[in-house]
């Protein structure tokens, strides 16, 4: 799987750092939940190119990049093999302290996509990874309103990405868009069908990686039990770039929405519920914290209450979901489930597409995840 | 389904006034897992009767007893019609302040089963539920040297009521005891065999209700996800008298046991833990204090922590268990499934039976036990 | 001790039930930090009015008010006395959802006040307090300006409170003015220079009840072990009117402010922090969740965290420094003390005036006030 | 100053490393609480021996020792010049897994102690540091009572020390023991009385490093505010071999006494509480898991909960405060004041000397103690 990293953040270069290290046997794959589970082995991935439109990251190597989050002696060398390279930007990174630019400043959106398609087929690409900054966006509906709007110029980064990849898997070869951002891909009709008639395979959206995908098991824990939920809150603070983009109220809600559509698919019912990235504080680092309260009735009109404090990793949670995510969509290229694939977002991802489609918790996911790929349950339990 | 009650203490007083209560509509059957989705109903249950060894609490009725914890308003008035009777002691009170006496001390132990039984057999009892105070016992492993135990007297009060239940399933109807304790009942072969011998079914060992299932759910949630657990530590405090007996080395070994074996069968490797009742503190009466560390890796050699804390009532924890079990004993009788029944103990106990089968996360057990009843998850996802 | 309230809302509600009741020995004087150990008694305070601009409330007796809150078996008939009358709005309900109209919009500012002092003198009152609801205020400055603002009407709702107090003291008798809420009034020489030369005491601002005061404790326990703290967050959410209020943004800022100024202050340098109501969860209602980390370095290149929860009574929290400060007011004007004290504001307040001086710990401050006060501490100790 | 250290454990090796490195400038003085506030600086500190029982650990040198817990490039080479010498058994370490024999084993108990304080003489030595394991130990009382169990041999080995310790400061030169551990020896009156006579100054008992010290301030939080405490719990477990010695009973009860002593001196009332150090769980190492619950009334018969989690460098902590006891020490003899010095000891001990006297919170007491040594507050508040 050739694969192209649109967005050369901290997560592409935890990701690119990672499976190399990975490959080379230097660190064992904890954290990758399909461990060595399925015929798509951690060597047949490979990551050829990188996009990004701040200007200080174009032209740099990812190894380059990689040396602000590792020491130089743990970067693998083939890094210096990835050189970012110039995307869209479309206003993604607006109010943000970086200087950005995109390819369509200079040549316009349509023939920026073109660009693009014609760079992904000289690499000869099988999958695309969207890890750009959360931006806020709704979902456009309908093929042909999507396309008018390519004519207009009137999309946001994500979706014209999400575009090109379809453009490249109609003319170039079938292909894989992972949308790990909030943006509504796989949960956008319109990039569904489009998908679909255009041998692409997209998988989305928002990957599910720290507190979400627990409060969503602890959910189903309480939901088994018949407990009555009353209320849930759900704090996380960190240091890293992402959540100060999320700082932004327009991009926070993106967050807010994939957060909190769960509560109620799981549940059954309505719990009033304040879950969103809450707060920046730049000495956290990547270490985020989320502290939580959920309440709730036992039996015999009695309250009980759960805390959970959480110290998380964010960036190493995400790659153990990409890497499976890149070797899923391989499988799916090969059973030519185009469009996009419930039983793979089901689990990793926080709205999971299609469109209309319910969360389920994450522990039944799996299981369906694993009947969906016929494999059996190691522990034989 | 006719109910006798073993141990009149807390637990059976929350479940003799929540039943009735719930009978009643007067509270909502919040913490029962199966709440209406099982043919048999609420109204279905009776309590019969009710034995205990403590002298004060003989002779009194269930209504006088449930004012230690409840106020006199909320007790339903048919409480009074539970008088509580003298059953067989056997030591179980050992090292408590409380004074005790068993049949056995004044007729011995084979005379003071047959009386059991005569006595069961005029409340044409379908159900017995063991909720003793927690003893010191190891599991016996065969019928044979159960029946030469049960001549020299030389077996615990739980093992005493589990073969006077088998003899009663034998001489009068099909029957079950729910083991709601530690006790080894349903893990120890010598009764699985014993019960499939003489129609008799048993669920258990010891009640899974509070923080257990929680970590046994926190620990599938880690598994699906690769990460490495490190460690777990997990205390917990109250002041109910379940937690002062468990102040005694040779009681806690009992919960120490049930409770941390379940970590290396649902994680598939050794994990070093730390997990049992940890302390009497009178004032947190039954809502327990519950405090958890968990440590794991994650992708790329990063370390995360979980803390869990909980605040938990014990006993309408215990209460929606036990409602459930004494309805799937019903069911379990009606297929005829002597012997014990895993899909019902894999959720509903810390320590499944029949011996040797692992445990496995209760949400894995949810679902098989829906599967077993033949039920589809409501929430259609 | 004759006390008008201002903000006839929860905590208004609370200390009126709470101090009738403790004035009849029905619940003991827990969370009043002076106890028994000043000569002004419980018995000596008395609420004579009580002021509001919601059309709800006006007209009300506080005893018809307190329903919402307490069970009418526990409400004291006395309350019946306290009838709520129409204050000053200006603004200060702006964005939420009630209906309010203040005095000015009838008779203009100048001549509400007046009418104020008139009522005031009629009811012969010793104490103001100022409960009302957080609104965005900026410090004044001058006295002149103060002044001239009066005229243009262009003054919040606590100022026009703080000047006719001012004026009340002028033409009547000497006063207190307890400002319980963030508003810049203890901390604005304008007012500070007003009331010295009014006969007049202010204490405030913002009274310091829950995570605040806590946390200067943890901050001061800290910076006596030359912990190096790398970062603090604490975040705070409920269910009570006050928490709504604070979900708009110019009035969460006024918490912000008031909150993170103790930081530095304690420290001796400045520590990464974010500090403020984060949000509002009806059913937590007034029982709020708080949730703090707090990282810091220890000796030798060593990191520790302290995670903090709390579930604290916000309404019961402060109604404990209520009855200090009025108790302490009528201290201050028997010394005559006018302007503002800063002994008492540094314990008892989050900002502590007069303007310009440090925060101190509250565990320091309370040793500072004990002095003041000639207090023994009784432990002996 | 030239001190010995008793016990060449973790601790011990912490404050070789971590002394070096602080007078090197290598880290800073983070953790020290009198920072360089007082006229002794860390450049006048010199450990000169130590001593201990381990045979694995006699006659390699501090270096080595260190290589434990160390990366080499770390431990400054000066502890080469450090070489552990045998002490005195008498059975401090039984139970454990190492092998230890104690030069009272060879030459009897007098003989042992004349043979250390030769010994000390060569070494010049001031100060002696006891961090030997935690042993169970009462007091003696009086000093003809210490002198007859010296003849009898019927001391622990914190008591052989501290009596050595004595012999050595009248025959040689005045001289301080620092009593890290819990065995009574500053709350010893037949030590405090000993000492007096011999121009020797006992600092102790029970180093107050942790939770302990963290809850005491809590305490007096919520005694300022008269909160009144209904329980308190506070687990900790830990990893290092302090935890796995305190895992038997016997010498877990001393840790117990000093840990909950305090609870009534700062409360002023007893409050039901559990502390005490909990278990032992390898993988967390030195970096402890502390959890605690503290319940309380508020006013008008509300209760409010606080619950809170630390990790905590166990060993980093106490290095910080032997550092200052160790300055202290030297201001203490300058000052002549022979016996024990409550102001030193109510800071830096959890069971401060001399007998009777009552443990105040540590926020007090470091105000009293900047008083006793004339410093006023750096930060002008
Ligand atoms: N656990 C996780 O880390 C996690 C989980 C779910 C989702 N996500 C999402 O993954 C995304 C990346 O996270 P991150 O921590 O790497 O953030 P980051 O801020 O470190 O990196 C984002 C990168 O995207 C680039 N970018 C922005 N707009 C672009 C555009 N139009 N074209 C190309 N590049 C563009 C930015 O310049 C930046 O280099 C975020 O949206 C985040 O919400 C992360
Ligand atoms: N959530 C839960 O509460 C929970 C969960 C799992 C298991 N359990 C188990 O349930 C049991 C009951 O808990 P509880 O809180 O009611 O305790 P309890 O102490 O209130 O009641 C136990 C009762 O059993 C009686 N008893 C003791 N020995 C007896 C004997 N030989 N014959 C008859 N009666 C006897 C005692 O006198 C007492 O009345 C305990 O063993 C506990 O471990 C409880
Ligand atoms: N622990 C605590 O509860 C605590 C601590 C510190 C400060 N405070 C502050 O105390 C204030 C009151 O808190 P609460 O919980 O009672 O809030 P609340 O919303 O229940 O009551 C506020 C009342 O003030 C009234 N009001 C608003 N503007 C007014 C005006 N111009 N004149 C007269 N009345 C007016 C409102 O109508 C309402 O009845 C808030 O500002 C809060 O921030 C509370
Ligand atoms: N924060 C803290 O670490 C802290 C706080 C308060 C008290 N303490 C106490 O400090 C002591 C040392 O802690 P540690 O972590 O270094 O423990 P440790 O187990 O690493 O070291 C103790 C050392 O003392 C030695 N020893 C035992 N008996 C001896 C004897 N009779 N003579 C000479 N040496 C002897 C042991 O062999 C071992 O080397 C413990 O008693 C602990 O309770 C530690
Ligand atoms: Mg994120
Ligand atoms: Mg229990
Ligand atoms: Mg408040
Ligand atoms: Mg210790």
């Amino acid at each position: 799987m050739r694969v192209v990293v649109i967005g050369q953040g901290m997560a592409a270069s935890y990701l690119e750092v990672g499976l190399e290290r990975l490959k080379r046997n230097e660190i064992p794959d904890y954290g990758v939940p399909l461990r060595d589970w399925v015929p798509v082995k951690y060597d047949d991935i490979e990551i050829v190119a990188a996009y990004d439109v701040d200007e200080r990251k174009i032209g740099k190597t990812a190894y380059e990049l990689a040396r602000e989050y590792f020491n130089s002696s743990t970067i693998p060398g083939k890094l210096k093999e990835i050189q970012v390279r110039r995307g869209i930007h479309l206003g993604s990174l607006k109010g943000l302290p970086y200087k950005a630019r995109g390819l369509e400043e200079k040549y316009g959106l349509e023939k920026s996509i073109e660009m693009l398609v014609d760079e992904w087929k000289s690499f000869n690409a099988d999958v695309f990874l969207n890890v750009i900054t959360t931006e806020p966006v709704e979902p456009i509906h309908s093929v042909d309103e999507l396309e008018a709007r390519v004519k207009e110029g009137y999309l946001t980064a994500s979706q014209a990405y999400a575009y090109a990849v379809a453009q490249y898997a109609r003319r170039v070869k079938p292909a894989v868009l992972i949308n790990a951002i909030p943006s509504p891909v796989a949960t956008d009709q319109a990039f569904v069908d489009l998908y679909k008639a255009s041998n692409a395979v997209v998988f989305g959206d928002d990957a599910a990686t720290g507190a979400t995908p627990l409060t969503a098991d602890l959910l189903e824990h309480l939901f088994q039990r018949n407990r009555r939920v009353l209320d849930i809150a759900q704090f996380n603070i960190g240091g890293n770039t992402d959540f100060l983009a999320l700082t932004e109220p327009e991009r926070n809600i993106m967050k807010k929405k994939t957060k909190s559509s769960m509560v109620s698919d799981i549940l059954g019912y309505e719990a009033p519920n304040y879950i969103r990235p809450t707060g920046f504080l730049e000495p956290l680092g990547d270490k985020k914290f989320v502290a939580m309260i959920i309440e709730y009735m036992s039996f015999g009109d009695f309250k009980d209450e759960i805390y959970v404090i959480m110290r998380v990793n964010d960036k190493p949670a995400i790659v153990g979901v990409l890497i499976d995510l890149i070797r899923l969509g391989k499988i799916a290229l090969e059973r030519g489930l185009y469009g996009t694939v419930y039983e793979v977002n089901a689990f990793y991802t926080k709205k999971p597409g299609p469109p209309g489609v319910k969360a389920v918790s994450k522990v039944k996911a799996f299981y369906r995840l694993l009947d969906w790929l016929g494999i059996k349950d190691p522990r034989g339990i």
